[in-house]
Order: structure tokens, then sequence, then C-alpha cells
């Protein structure tokens, strides 16, 4: 979020068809809730999805695509935390790492698998993090992670540039242009 | 979760296919974040994948199909929290719903949709409720949704009659059987 270091979501081993649909809710998740940035494998029509999103709901937001995961993990300047059913307990390591933001500034960069997870990945991280140990879904786990990383500053960021905003409301749908 | 009010998740409007493994998350995300059933609109392989990891990875916790999603919704008995886009802030109204909770006991019936949802079920809710007024995805709203609900302790929940057992670890992975 903005006036914070960076946040950018890298979504591994998009499976063309299979995927399409979760890469793109993890990059919609990923702008949702306060990152900044989401580079994702191979998926440029996910990309182009969350792009359009930006330019009609505000941002900002960059989506954009990298055909080397890996190289993005290698020159990666920052930390890195994993997310991985695997890994250490949010509930153990998220004060650590709110920590170091705040010390360093360092960026962060959230890594957030499909399928089988090449073992580079676990040993680049500086954090491999379950949010819980259970088999569930990779863009919940980056929500429930966002949302603790912010620690619920996300939901109250103001967005930029749109041409549609939703106006909370306890029943029904209103929707606004914000400049008008 | 156990020695608290059920909470049951309804997943609506199921597209066969398209919608196969959204709906299989919204079902393993209310597993392992602390719901104590999903209650899946026309989607029998989505609740048998559910079923299946709660046999391997413990419970309890139900996974069921129903073709009536509005008698779901008509009969229950307990308050019901729709997740929507277009709702209330969920950080203006998640203490009145637990409060809800602490107060009557009552179970509480989560409604997760997949497209458009129709204008009954608005009005059959105690509360419309966003997780952002952006659009991203389901999964997600679900998912911080009940960790706000439960306040993380769902994320130290014990499971029973598991025969898998993730330890966390800070590099690698490690299985255990938890009976040996």
């Amino acid at each position: 979020m903005q006036g914070e270091p960076a946040v950018a979501v890298l979504r591994l081993g998009h499976r063309p068809g299979r995927d399409d649909r979760m890469t793109t809710h993890v990059g919609l998740t990923a702008r949702a809730l306060g990152a900044d940035r989401a580079i994702i494998a191979g998926a440029t029509q996910a990309a182009e999805t969350v792009r359009d999103i930006t330019d009609r709901f505000g941002g900002p937001f960059e989506a954009e695509v990298t055909d080397s995961p890996k190289a993005v993990l290698r020159e990666w300047d920052g930390r890195i935390a994993h997310l991985t059913m695997y890994g250490e307990r949010v509930q153990d390591v998220e004060d650590e790492i709110r920590a170091t933001r705040d010390d360093d500034g360092d960026p962060l960069l959230i890594v957030v698998g499909a399928e089988k997870v090449s073992f580079d990945v676990y040993e680049a991280a500086d954090w491999n993090v379950g949010v819980t140990n259970q088999p569930h879904s990779e863009v919940a786990g980056l929500a429930v992670f966002l949302d603790r990383l912010f620690e619920g500053r996300e939901l109250d960021r103001e967005w930029q540039d749109a041409d549609q905003q939703v106006v909370p409301k306890a029943t029904g749908k209103k929707v606004v242009d914000p400049d008008e």
C-alpha cells in the first residue's frame, strides 16, 4: 500500500485452461487486499483481466506477466514469503515479517504456487508460511496473509482514478462514478 | 468450530465445468478456516473432494450437496451473512455479527455466490457484507471473513481422525501419521 514498503505477489505454476480463473482470482485478491503489484508466470489473460479491473475500479496497481519466475525470485531485492501448507504457522511468524518491514523498509514478495512448487522456491524464501497446515486454496491463503500483514488497514484504502465505485449498502447494489 | 455456535457455508450458483475448482476451494476454505459444514448447490464432485480431504486430514467437517439453495435459506434457523462486494464493510459489521453469536448462540449461515446472485438472497440475509467493495474472489472474501469471525482461533484448531498431519517447517515438507 502507498506509504508502506512495497508488496508484490508472484503467482507460479499457472497451467493454461485449468488455472485461468484461480490465477485471475490471485491477481484480483492481491489488488483488493493491499498489494501493489502482481507478477504472473505465463498467464497473459489473467493479467489483462486484472488491468481491466484496475482501469474501472481504480489503482494504483500493476499486473505483469513473466516468462521466468526463477529470475524474478533470484533478482528480487527484498524479502520473500512463500505461502505453503508445509510452512511455519502464519500466527507464529507474522510479527517477525511485519517487524522486518518496519526496520528495513524492504519490499516483500509473496509467492503463491499452483500445484507442485519446486524446492528452489522453498530455499529462496526468507519464510515459508502456512495459513493453516491444511490443504485449501492459494487464494484463501493469500487473502488471510495480506489481511494480517496489513492488520486490516488495506480495507480502508482509497482508490485513485476509478470510473466506478461501489457504495456499501445493507441491501441491494449502489455503484457511482466517483468523479460526479 | 467446536464449542461455538455452528457455522455453515452455502455455495450458490455453481456452473458445472467453469466453477468446479472455485467451488472446491470454497469448500476446502470453509473446512480449513473453522466452519463446521459446507452446503454446495449442485456440485457433487466438489463435495466429494472436500469429504476426501476430511477423511485424510481430519474433521469434524460435513460437506453436502443441495438441489434447492432457496430452501436452505428459507429453512435456516439462525442468522445469515451474505458475502457480496455491494454489502456493508466487514470492518463495520463484524463486531455486531460476533456479538449476536455470543448473545444468542445462533448458528450462522455464510452465503457465497458464484456469478450473479438473485435479490432474494440479499433480502434473506441479516447482513450483506463486503470484504472490500472491490471485485476479487469469493474464496478470498470467505477466508478473510472466517479469520475475522473467529479472531484467529481457527488457526489453532485441532483435527480429529486424521491419517495425515503436516508438521510446520521453516523449509521443506514433513507429513506424519498422527496415530504413530
